[in-house]
């Protein structure tokens, strides 16, 4: 199991579900971790949103770095992906604490997570604190096609969570609206 | 099997997961309906963030009447769902064409579906040119406890899609993060 480079368009593959996501961010020599469901596609070409406050200790870090990666845990990665989510990097070494190991990532300094389906390397192109939206851009895809649980997990928002399960192939019904590539 | 009034705060349950949705809007008489993906919620307060653009016929009735209902369909509408998002409503009347049935909405003209999940009447609260982002704020819920399927449907992005699969409930865990009310 291993995560190598992917094509960039395929960021939207993983993006376009409304994935739980794990949230690196790296300052002052300290790598931190948060869940969060709150990203949507802006287009085809790389860019995403997403939404986020000064409640979250990763906030500073994203606002000050401008780079974060956005990696999609499988479903098998969930609980952990949940503890992750009810503590604060103010408090704690997430990485040690929850055993994730850290992958250098080659566009910015916040690292991949092993283990995950996908990592979306990613640069902050602007921040919009009327509406606390984050515009993304991503610069680098690492992705493990033989990963051997590829299930994309969704957050709810009560506590309770589904994980991907049957799936439809309707291609030939939507050709005319897929972007190129994918 | 009916959609009933429903607690505001529960909006969030039926974005959060980033559900595939059909978004209705009506201008100048006419009713159209599109298929979208890109939202994300942006608090527990009901505001939620939509990434659309001139491309999209129904942006115009958008941004014009500054009125929409977000409509999630449960998988058993899948092929009508990626149907709907492969034509234009400037050439047709989706609502005809696809057997619709429009249910009065009660805060704005927009309809919603019979047969969804859950619709969330909405208003628009800005519109974000540079980023094509609308903020929009829920105003009233309707939701079928009761539907025979209400396994939500996520596009992947290139003509695929999954429903739903397993459910997990990790409440105990996230239990400090949880919204008031869900």
């Amino acid at each position: 199991m291993s995560l190598r480079e992917t094509r960039i368009e395929k960021a939207l593959l993983y993006l376009e579900p409304g994935p739980l996501a794990l949230v690196t961010t790296s300052e002052g020599g300290k790598d931190n971790v948060m869940t969060i469901s709150w990203t949507m596609p802006l287009d085809f070409d790389g860019h995403f949103a997403m939404a986020t406050g000064p409640w979250n200790y990763s906030f500073k870090a994203l606002k000050k770095t401008r780079e974060c990666a956005v990696c999609i845990p499988p479903a098998s990665m969930l609980e952990t992906a949940a503890k992750i989510g009810s503590v604060s990097g103010a408090d704690c070494d997430k990485f040690a604490l929850f055993g994730l190991n850290a992958i250098a990532s080659k566009t910015i300094s916040a690292p991949c997570i092993e283990g995950c389906i996908a990592c979306i390397e990613s640069k902050v192109v602007k921040y919009m604190p009327s509406a606390g939206i984050f515009v993304l851009k991503a610069t680098r895809l690492i992705s493990d096609s033989r990963a051997p649980d590829k299930r994309i997990i969704h957050a709810r928002g009560d506590g309770t969570f589904t994980a991907d399960g049957q799936t439809f192939n309707f291609r030939k019904i939507i050709k005319d609206k897929l972007p190129p590539g994918l």
